[in-house]
């Protein structure tokens, strides 16, 4: 039944279908909630009376009454005794634009991205499936803000395992990526009164500058050269914590010298400060096994930052911090009142795939995968002449080219390539030389090859 | 294969299996780097030749360099030319002592949880299959920190529905709960200027004094009476924000009045204020349909705040920020600071649970269960003649009680019992009158008519 409503004007229509399962009462209140909210029925109009409306419609007065009277009790109607009921006073809004899609790009060499076709989807579902039939209701509850004591336990078994960490189920919390884990320590530094943080450079760059400004905390540039982190130059700055990347330096791909890590941790200990390891992609190391995390030598002195969202998908958004003692639970309380811990599922999720060894499987699959991929660049990078180097570990590389890095960026995309400049990681942008900085763990061999086949004649214009 | 090592005194031993797939390698390194970090090896300590090791152990000289070289890139060992290897400077640590438990009660009348024994899960376990197997790749990667579109879009569809907002896919980020939500809210109004929040009280006392603290804002308490907030209270202070509960307060399950309504919506107006709302338990009203979002009355001035922890599991971790579009961006940005947003196959499997009206039957199912627990508790504080008021929705009553409400509180655990006063959700913790706040969504009628008949002496004396 479709019935104009005359006494307000020909464009409202009040449209109740008897043959759903949806109530007569939830049609008609839904109806004039949005002609309320959209404005076709604007703010002080007089609505017909119950007895009027009822008539109208054909359906009973006491329906409408209580439609009036839902609708007066969320604040959309007015009724004054004696006076006729009266459309309250709402805002309307236009529905909004949806913001332009980031444009898709050919080949695009975006760092930072693992295979995302090869995610273990079933693997993942077996490992969801497993953990929800197991759970005890009472993990299904907010739990211990740092995490699943069960992922916990089987993520410090693996640490000690493949990243020679000492790792301590006690003092980890779980987070939901490298960003969290950041954004929570670096709170709990500012808590402990450490706010001047070093970064490498080149490194975060922008992204430190961010993250330091939303905890309170001012980020200071470090030089990096190609035994990793300037420890000097470090000693030189106010700085009493440093971020860094010592197994496969972000961007450069520089691994962190012997005497630099001895060093580093005797700075660490002379100033009382804090080391926090950003532990990414060492799992995929193809010269020879990757160097263990710096955590393992100085574990009172390193936070220890990792993510699975290289070595299964960011989607899944899972992360840890291992922590030393006079931190742990700064850190947990900050990740408390960031979210009050991480999905309880997909930790015990996470959990079910290490035990079973799916997640060891699934980094012995990648790792041919990727390696291959990584020749694959080098080598057509080497038909136009041009050097690679940070290629130790991970999906990333460094090209050293001669033209121009921003002017290649330009023209490669025009050709449906998507190129990216060190540049944009120097704390100086107009610092040289010219690189780029290129990911290759989301391209297929084809993609590459073809890929720097269309762009490589730009390096050396 | 177990030999001890002698030169280094009789306590470690080396042992060796060539009966694993794991490289003799990787346990000769694996054995000395744990050695170190436990302090079996001490600083400084010199470790025998290459030659010398190799012969103990009976094992290739290679060998024995490769594990050097190794620990010598984690500077676990420093080698001098000419000089013998040793042990590098490092730290260790004790383990840490595992936090005790929190004991779990026998009957606890925790408010704010939910049925957990009833999630469902082969439903979630479904959708989150269906999930993963229709996700397409790029969809794995980082995504929009607002939150996948797709849930979006059915959220806000929901939300039409449902609660009758003003629900707009472009301004909604989806969150990881109600806590997460209303921090990066917070945030986003301290990037614009506002620092004075107003909250209920009784309401989140402690908890929202945290969160004003972590996001440099203040809190200011501002009265609920038997109508909600009070609104001419509220608008003699200098809040430009308030927090609120307007569809069943917590913790008194008041309904917010009609007029306070309009109040509110036009002190919002006439101060440039926003009204941040939490709908966290509507969906279970018991007496009528629930009162719509105040959101869709006002939704430039109104920032609604959603979860799924009541409606399915806290530990599923998801939930909404609608916002107004003055504020979209800013809460989207503090979001991605705060995580770079929530995990892309859970908000899929929510996305699915939802579209595919498994959601909905949920909560159809879990009604009138909820409805029984609600009678059994009434009923069972009848027999002991106390009052009970704030039911109009969710899983949570005040109990209106004689006796001093701290001293049943502690008589009750000793009953194995867990009940909750109202002073602890005010800002003045020795405010009257003597209250307790009980909640039933976790307990079977039985476990609530037992707790209460064992308790129950204890409210009048």
């Amino acid at each position: 039944m479709s019935v104009e409503w005359s006494g307000l004007g020909p464009e409202l229509l009040v449209k109740l279908d008897r043959d759903t399962t949806t109530p007569l009462k939830t049609q008609l209140e839904s109806t004039l909630r949005t002609a309320i909210q959209t404005g076709r029925l604007g703010v002080g109009e007089r609505l017909p009376s119950s007895r009027e409306l009822a008539s109208t419609l054909g359906i009973s007065r006491g329906l409408v009454q209580d439609t009036y009277a839902q609708l007066q009790a969320e604040g959309y109607l007015t009724t004054r005794v004696g006076s006729a009921t009266r459309v309250a006073n709402t805002a309307q809004l236009p529905p909004a634009t949806p913001r332009p899609a980031k444009p898709r790009i050919g080949t695009d060499f975006a760092a930072g991205v693992p295979d995302l076709a090869n995610f273990p989807r079933n693997d993942w579902v077996w490992a969801m499936r497993e953990a929800c039939r197991s759970v005890p209701n009472a993990m299904l509850d907010y739990g211990d803000p740092r995490g699943s004591p069960q992922l916990r336990e089987v993520l410090a078994a693996y640490l000690r395992r493949v990243r020679g960490a000492a790792a301590d189920p006690e003092r980890m919390v779980i987070s939901t990526g490298f960003s969290q884990g950041l954004a929570v320590t670096l709170r709990a530094l500012a808590a402990n009164g450490i706010t001047k943080i070093a970064f490498e450079d080149p490194g975060y760059a922008d992204t430190s500058v961010a993250a330091c400004a939303q905890s309170g905390t001012t980020a200071i540039a470090v030089p990096v050269d190609e035994d990793g982190i300037d420890v000097d130059a470090l000693d030189a700055t106010p700085a009493r914590a440093v971020v860094l990347t010592p197994a496969h330096q972000w961007p450069t791909g520089v691994v962190l010298a012997p005497q630099r890590r001895q060093a580093l941790v005797e700075w660490a200990a002379r100033k009382d400060a804090v080391i926090i390891e950003d532990d990414y992609d060492a799992e995929f190391r193809y010269d020879r096994e990757p160097v263990g995390v710096l955590q393992g030598l100085a574990p009172d002195r390193v936070v220890a930052i990792g993510t699975v969202s290289k070595s299964l998908v960011p989607a899944v958004r899972l992360g840890w911090v291992v922590c030393p003692p006079g931190l742990a639970d700064a850190v947990a309380e900050q990740k408390s009142f960031s979210d009050r811990g991480s999905p309880g599922l997909d930790q015990l999720t996470l959990a079910r795939m290490i035990e079973s060894g799916r997640f060891d499987r699934h980094l012995r699959r990648m790792r041919p995968v990727y390696a291959q991929r990584r020749t694959a660049l080098v080598e057509a990078l080497a038909n136009f002449g041009i050097e690679v180097t940070g290629l130790a570990a991970g999906f990333h590389a460094v090209a050293h080219i001669r033209a121009d890095e921003h002017a290649v960026i330009e023209m490669a995309r025009e050709q449906d390539v998507g190129l990216y400049g060190m540049s944009a990681q120097r704390s100086n942008r107009a610092a040289t030389p010219s690189q780029l900085v290129l990911g290759f763990g989301n391209l297929t061999e084809r993609a590459i090859q073809a890929g720097i086949a269309k762009v490589g004649h730009l390096f050396d214009t």
